[in-house]
């Protein structure tokens, strides 16, 4: 069974967003065990980011969604079915967390509340993809 | 007063989504006017789409936050405090709505109801980095 951590700063504040997060989660658990882990700040995340890690980061690599699912594929069979996502605190992230993969969701300037959600999906359509399933068309 | 009116193809199934539509929209009050408003297809929405439009579309451009920002600012000047936003249904965008100027979100994938959630907090971002208040840094 494939093992996703999504390890952020901060907290899910909204109710909208714990709901919506579930509803993502409940759908992947054919496929992966999703793991939300919430940190206090950028110093315990980089205490938390072991194993396969990529980040999210504004000047990360913009990807289609069927370039996030090769990559996806790929960084998971290298972490022997393990993978961290690091999304970090409001002053971005520090020089060590930077030497992880970076990716970024969009040019845009997201919230890291819309950015789990954001991220979520794409996990789950990133699978979706990978398998040539119709919900991503 | 600023009216923005959003026009979508399909509805609001997840009550996740409505609330946080709702969350966005309350807080623009003080600014503009959000009104959505739910077509059955494409046809309709082609119907609808009157004055001053920005559709989104997965080729439009790739803006930062504050290109989106300057941008919507333009428009609703244009558009005399009136603009209209169009989201397609999952067939895209018909020809004639591909002459309006065109935005991506992102160049991953969205969910039509994701696509509307970053929407509106872009639309609210945008008019707090045009005021300049401490919500975008």
């Amino acid at each position: 069974m494939i093992k996703i951590r999504i390890l952020s700063v901060g907290k899910n504040k909204e109710s909208w967003l714990e709901e919506a997060l579930q509803e993502y989660s409940t759908r992947l658990e054919r496929t992966a065990k999703i793991e939300w882990q919430f940190v206090e700040n950028d110093q315990a995340l980089e205490k938390e980011a072991k194993g396969a890690c990529i980040a999210l980061d504004p000047n990360g690599s913009l990807l289609t969604s069927e370039q996030f699912s090769s990559f996806l594929v790929k960084e998971i069979e290298k972490g022997g079915s393990r993978l961290t996502f690091l999304i970090g605190g409001p002053d971005g992230l520090t020089p060590k967390l930077k030497s992880f993969p970076l990716v970024s969701l969009s040019k845009m300037t997201l919230t890291h509340q819309i950015a789990r959600l954001v991220l979520i999906e794409q996990i789950y359509r990133a699978f979706e993809i990978d398998r040539g399933s119709p919900y991503h068309r």
